[in-house]
């Protein structure tokens, strides 16, 4: 369990408040504080034992913290760490939940002092946003990268490792870079691919279209319904990365337009039949618990 | 309910065996009876009173029935039809449940008398096979298109209709051709880009890539581990809408992909905006009970 006296949670949004939830659930006595836009937020919050106390200035919130969570969407977290950064005790770290690395860590490095920021992301979450979809088990069993550039001193990465420990997830560390590579593949690769999947066939009627959408629709595109702003923060501080992936999206979904196109079949089959080999494979790397959703 | 007296059904897979089970779960009360290749698959029906009498021989299974209901890969079913066309009753009808309309029917009006076939597709299923995946509930609710050519009688569609409605789902018509253009663009084109994705994303490594994969792939790849030989049915007697459709579909991916290779985040937060809009609207048109899965 992470021995931090006082964790500060910047946004109580589902990653955020889900955060809360999770380390009061499996035992952390320390004093857990947050901030959040709207009063209502901060007053449901502090209601429902979610936080001890809940402010409506981000400096007020890490006054006493001895680990502060940046739990906005990227770019938004890069405005609150300028605004917090004469606030912090000495010795307080600075770590985020962003599903982006490179781009926060090299912010980070221009706004806070030197081995404060450690950058995090559990890779967890759900199309649904704010605190009333957050959920105490979101990180359980579920995969925390920690990423720092070389100059943070291994005891900060250590205490960012076991927050997220402290929350019920298992956690790997990874440069920047090379979570930002991996990730641009198996998360930000989907979501697109569900976007432009939603939009083209809702291209024109989509009401009377929507009647004959079954459950694989309602898979397929489930993530095009997150958050605007996060996702947007997402491809905005990846974009060579997510490029790259689209481009070897597009090539299979080329190949099996001209197979269809040409009336071969034995590829279009061999082609399911590789996908469906790919994903059993996906899956058998998935570690322990996530695949518990379904 | 329906009066049909006796309904045989060829083929104990997901879908057959649901029909059966939600047949008896709402009280119909005639004779049930199926074909089934396995004789584990016969046992277990019998034995779990899924049917009342299951035969290793298609033609013994429907010469009681008075309505017979395919389901199999579609281009297996033209096979049974074949096969069965000598031994049906007079009076007795068939129908199917794959996911293309046209070819079936066209198939069918060489095979069986003018007027014995109805088209029948349950906009329902699971990436999951066989009896043991079955469920009594899978057409609760669902929409499910009842599709012929015009030579068919209305009586004829009218009983095809009623056994759809004593199995839970909802029944609307449409011509056969008209219905696989829709189903290319709800179902066929989102199983087409799952199996791209899946396949794009585990192109090399698959196994340590897995173990950065969230929910959003999971569910994004969902369909992409359905029957091979279904869906390399579908696709093949559905490849000219769903090609059209992949067109479509193409020129999403291409138009962010070409937005982010040259920054323009504008035009991506657009992008994800209508996708998100597009997928509330495809959404309001799904029927009551349609969305109960989440």
């Amino acid at each position: 369990m992470t021995r931090e006296p006082c964790i500060s949670i910047l946004g109580l949004g589902l990653m955020g408040a889900s955060l809360a939830m999770a380390l009061r659930k499996r035992g952390y006595a320390g004093r857990l504080v947050a901030y959040a836009r709207k009063e209502e937020t901060r007053a449901e919050a502090v209601a429902a034992g979610i936080v001890d106390a809940a402010f409506d200035d981000p400096d007020a919130a890490v006054k006493e913290a001895t680990l502060v969570v940046l739990c906005a969407p990227i770019r938004s977290c890069a405005d609150l760490a300028a605004d917090i950064a004469p606030a912090l005790q000495p010795g307080a770290l600075v770590t985020d939940v962003g599903s982006t690395k490179g781009w926060i860590c090299r912010q980070m490095a221009g706004l806070l002092p030197k081995g404060v920021f450690v950058g995090s992301h559990p890779i967890a979450g759900s199309e649904k946003q704010g605190l009333q979809a957050a959920l105490a088990d979101l990180y359980e069993n579920a995969l925390t990268v920690v990423a720092s550039h070389l100059d943070v001193p291994e005891a900060a990465v250590e205490r960012v490792a076991e927050l997220w420990k402290s929350a019920g997830s298992r956690v790997c560390r990874m440069a920047p870079e090379d979570h930002d590579r991996m990730l641009a593949r198996t998360s930000h690769l989907p979501h697109v691919a569900a976007a432009a999947l939603a939009k083209a066939i809702g291209r024109d009627s989509a009401e009377q279209v929507g009647a004959f959408c079954g459950t694989g629709f309602y898979d397929s595109t489930r993530v095009a319904s997150g958050s605007i702003e996060m996702w947007n923060d997402i491809l905005r501080t990846n974009a060579p990365a997510v490029a790259e992936e689209l481009r070897a999206f597009k090539l299979e979904v080329e190949r099996v337009y001209d197979d269809l196109q040409a009336g071969r079949f034995g590829d279009v089959a061999t082609f399911l039949e590789r996908a469906r080999e790919s994903r059993a494979e996906l899956l058998k790397g998935r570690g322990p618990g996530a695949g518990a959703q379904k």
